[in-house]
Order: C-alpha cells, then sequence, then structure tokens
C-alpha cells in the first residue's frame, strides 16, 4: 500500500443533494479503481459516505478525517478513522492530507475546504457546482480550481497531476 | 475589560488592495471607539494589520491568533498574542472567538473564513465585496451574510446583534 | 498594553486541590501587579479560575483559552476569551502563546501541558508538587523545569527570564 | 480492512535509544501480526520510524500522524500520511485516533502524548520506562498506565481491552 496516493472527495453532509451523493458514489469507485487512497471527512451523511460506499465497492482504502473527538458519526464504510476532536478546524487537515481534492456539490464546510486547499496549492476539481461558486471561486484562486463536468473529466485531471 | 464583546475582522494579508486596508483601519477605529476587543490574524500585512493600527489609535485592545509556531510575524499594533502553530486552521479559532466577524475583502483565507463563520453561527458582515462572493456566500449561506457598503452601517448590524 | 508579556499559570480544573487554588490566586495577583498578562486555560474551576481572580482582584488583564467549542464554561474572572473549539491539543496553544509557564499542582493535562512547553523550550516553573513530579520533569526536560517552593520565587524566575 | 483497530506506538524521535528503537520494531511486527492498524506519529526517525518498519515486515497497514505540514519528513515505512500543520498540537489526534497506545522509552512529547492519552480515558501501556517515569504516571492517572517489562505482555493487555 506504501506510496499510495491521497485523493480527497469533499462535500456536503447533512445538505447533500441526491445528484451529489450519486456523483460521490462514483468518483470514490474510481478512485479506489485506480489505486488510489480515498479521503473524506469520515462522516456516516452525504457526498464523504457515498464516496467512501463507492470506493468500498471496489475494495480500496478509505480514510476518514473526523471532526469529533470520538467515531459516533463515522460512515461504516471508512476503514481507517483519523479522530481529530477539533471540529471544522479538520478541513485544514483533509486539504494538507490529500494530492488533490474533488469537491461535489457545495456548502459552508466545503467552501472552506476549496478555498483552503487553493491556498495550500493544492489542486482542485470542482464537480456539479453552480455557476456563482464556479465564478467566485475562478476569482478568488490564482490558480484554479478546475470545474469539470464529468467524474472521467476529474479522475483524467488527478491523473495528470500526479505524473507532473 | 470584562466582558467585553470580541470583534474579528478578516481579510488578505500581502494581497489586500489599498481600499481594504483603509476600510480596515476605519473598522478598527470604530470597534474600539464601542469598547469592543478586536480580533485579527495578527500579522503584519493587509487587512489585519491595518484594522489592529486602527484600533489603537482608539486605545482599544488587539487580539491577534498567529497561524505560525511564533512572534515572528506579528503586528506591532496587535496588544494579545495567540501563538496557535496550526496554520490555516487556526481561521476556526478566529471565528469562534468573535461575536461577529467582518470581512474585509476577498482572498482565499478570508473566503475560508466566511463559511467557516456562517457555519457556526456567527453573524458575517462583508465589506468592499465583489458581486460574484455577495452572490456566492448569499447562495450557500442560510442566514447571511450581510453585504454592506459603509462601515457605519457594519458597526450599526454588529450592535444590533450584540443587543440581541 | 502592547508588548505586555504573557504568561501562563496552568493547573488541574476539577480535581485541584485547595492549596493550590489558594496558590494560584496569589500568582495570579502577582502577575497582575508585575503588569503581565495572564492566560489561563480559561474554565470556571481550580488553577485556572482561581488564577484569574488573582489577576482581576489587581486589575490585571486575563487571557482564557477554552477548549469548548462556546464560551459555556468560562470563568468570570476572563477578560479575553480565545474559544478553539480544540478539546486539549488546545494545551499547546496555552505553552507557545506563554513566555513562560507556571504548573500549580498536577494532573492529565497539567503534565501534558508542562512537557509541550519544554518541548517548546519554555521556561516552565513548578510549584506545589510532589516529588515524583519534580523528578520525572527533571529526568525527561534537558533544561528545567526548575521547582519552587514560593510563588516569591516563581515570579522572581520570570522576571529574571524576561530581563534576558 | 474495515473495523480493524487503530493501535498507537508512541515514543521519542530524534532522542530515541537503541533499545527502544528495537522494541519499537518488535511491537510494530506484533501489532501487524494481529491485523491491527499502526498508528504513530509518522516521522523517519526514532520509535515511530522503527515501528512503522517492524509492521511493514508483516504487511501490516501503517498510519502516521504527521506534525508539519508537509511530507518532508514521513517515514518510507508509512503508507497513510495524515498531514497535519499542528506541530505537537496533533499529539492529541494520535491518542485520541488510537483504541489504545504503547509508550517505549520517553521523551517530553511522549510524556505529553501519555498523559493526553490517559485524560481521554484510553489505555495507555509503558515499555522501557524508568522507575521516575512509571511512578509519576501512576501517580496522576487514575486508571493506569500500565506498566509491562516485555512486547508479549503489551499486546496481550491490548487484547484483552479490545474483547472488552
Amino acid at each position: 500500500m506504501a506510496g499510495k496516493p491521497v485523493i480527497g472527495v469533499l462535500g456536503p453532509g447533512e445538505g447533500a443533494r441526491e445528484e451529489d451523493q450519486k456523483t460521490a458514489f462514483t468518483v470514490g469507485r474510481l478512485i479506489a479503481k485506480e489505486g488510489w487512497i480515498l479521503l473524506t471527512g469520515g462522516r456516516n451523511k452525504g457526498v464523504m459516505h457515498f464516496a467512501s460506499k463507492g470506493a468500498r465497492t471496489e475494495g480500496g482504502i478509505t480514510l476518514g478525517i473526523l471532526p469529533g473527538g470520538n467515531k459516533e458519526e463515522i460512515s461504516e464504510f471508512v476503514d481507517i478513522p483519523v479522530v481529530t476532536g477539533m471540529g471544522s478546524a479538520r478541513n485544514n487537515i483533509n486539504v494538507l492530507s490529500s494530492e488533490a481534492v474533488v469537491g461535489i456539490g457545495i456548502g459552508l464546510g466545503t467552501a472552506s475546504e476549496i478555498a483552503l486547499a487553493l491556498k495550500a496549492g493544492k489542486p482542485a476539481i470542482l464537480l456539479n457546482q453552480s455557476g456563482s461558486a464556479a465564478r467566485f471561486f475562478q476569482m478568488i484562486g490564482q490558480k484554479g480550481p478546475w470545474i469539470v463536468k464529468s467524474t472521467e473529466e476529474a479522475i483524467a485531471l488527478i491523473k495528470a497531476h500526479l505524473k507532473g
């Protein structure tokens, strides 16, 4: 398992739309298929839950960085839980630990993570985004994010980035 | 000094526009005039620096929550430095410690803070914002932020909030 | 207030002995008398509470670095609350933000803070310590801590350190 | 891999004695043999490095919680890096993420972790400890730690704890 890249999938928990959950499942599955490790916020809700579920169906490894001080809210599809006890301050760990991040849907937590990812110089890819989110992040981020329309495009961009 | 409310002023460091620095100075001054404690990110650059400078001219108290592990980058106008050694994860401390936050100008760090503030249920007021920032945060934040055009409006909104 | 040194007073909350609370009150008072800012863990219990109370009686400034995500547990004698929402991870902020720390009594949280202080190269002074605590920290810390028997000695050591 | 327990191995980095490195290697190997996930502080030095190396020789999974903001200091035997950028504040994540922790040797960082582990109610097992460390932690920790003399005893205690 050594040296496998970690790819973060970020998105709303409770407020995730059905469309975002489906996309998250597919992205999780594709990440596992590539042999990459999936990182999420670890909870049993929304984008993080469905991305982990997708990765599990392909036998991938799922890492979950939990905001709480215990594993109460953990998704059953997380293999490796990291318990931070730091609330939303853990969002910065999510992005620092990822080679690249994929944002699916948007919420306040996700917006903070996309901003922190770009600040840390991490490639950020947005899927299922509204025009106003795309315009906002393109305005403030000097190098991105990439706005894509399909999960295949997202995977292709990560692959290109990892090849350097 | 006991019981004085803490008000956060957030905005770009290195990339701050001159207009944002002037606004930050005025907002810092007005916060001090109200007898409130000013919280900033503590560094000697941009919005945080000028807000602290403004508060100092009125004899106000300035609290700086530094990202680094020492005081190398501290603004000379910060009275009370808190050294976190946590990098951008300290952004969440900035918002949790403030009764309300004022965002002046926008950058990646500021965007993460506005998002975290709204997530934590803190009143957030945006000054000197582009239309796309305003539209983005109004779309994702259920309760705000408030978009205002003058420093007086910002102070009036905080005052109303503190009265409850 | 600018440039006043921040001195941390660390010790048990719930489990503090009456003797430790009295000592904390005196140390808080002496810190305020010197014109230094008092830093504590901010809660309304034990050493942190009584140190803040002592500083208040001399009109000193008290900074409280709270572990929780809100101000529920704050001591009424804290002037400037910093809300971290990070639980015990905030212990590292306590020591990084202090020019020197005084440990009064010992408990698990305090032990972690004394260890982190010495690791960060901060002068650490222990008051009211058992022999086994003293021996342990002297064994693992290359430069300290200082074990003292009176509050006056503690203040004298800090004064000497601040003079450099 | 789902549901495998995470066991933390904590100890000095730079200052680790050769004896501690050997013990760490054996404990890492035994943890992997049990099918448990090994958690360490992730760096390429001392106890964390040798524990990860030991686990790798048995094909185990190694999780490394790094203090820095990037992977510069990572041990080549860490499979899954978590980049916190929080310095020693990440020590609390180490203990919250572990079902039980094993301290091998002692230093300032390790002392803070053992104290935080006991505070969080985690079983802590000490190997290769001096008498003064043992006495100190037994004095301040109401439930532990366990002081053992062999790696087999350490594993047996963890096994008993996991069976609940």
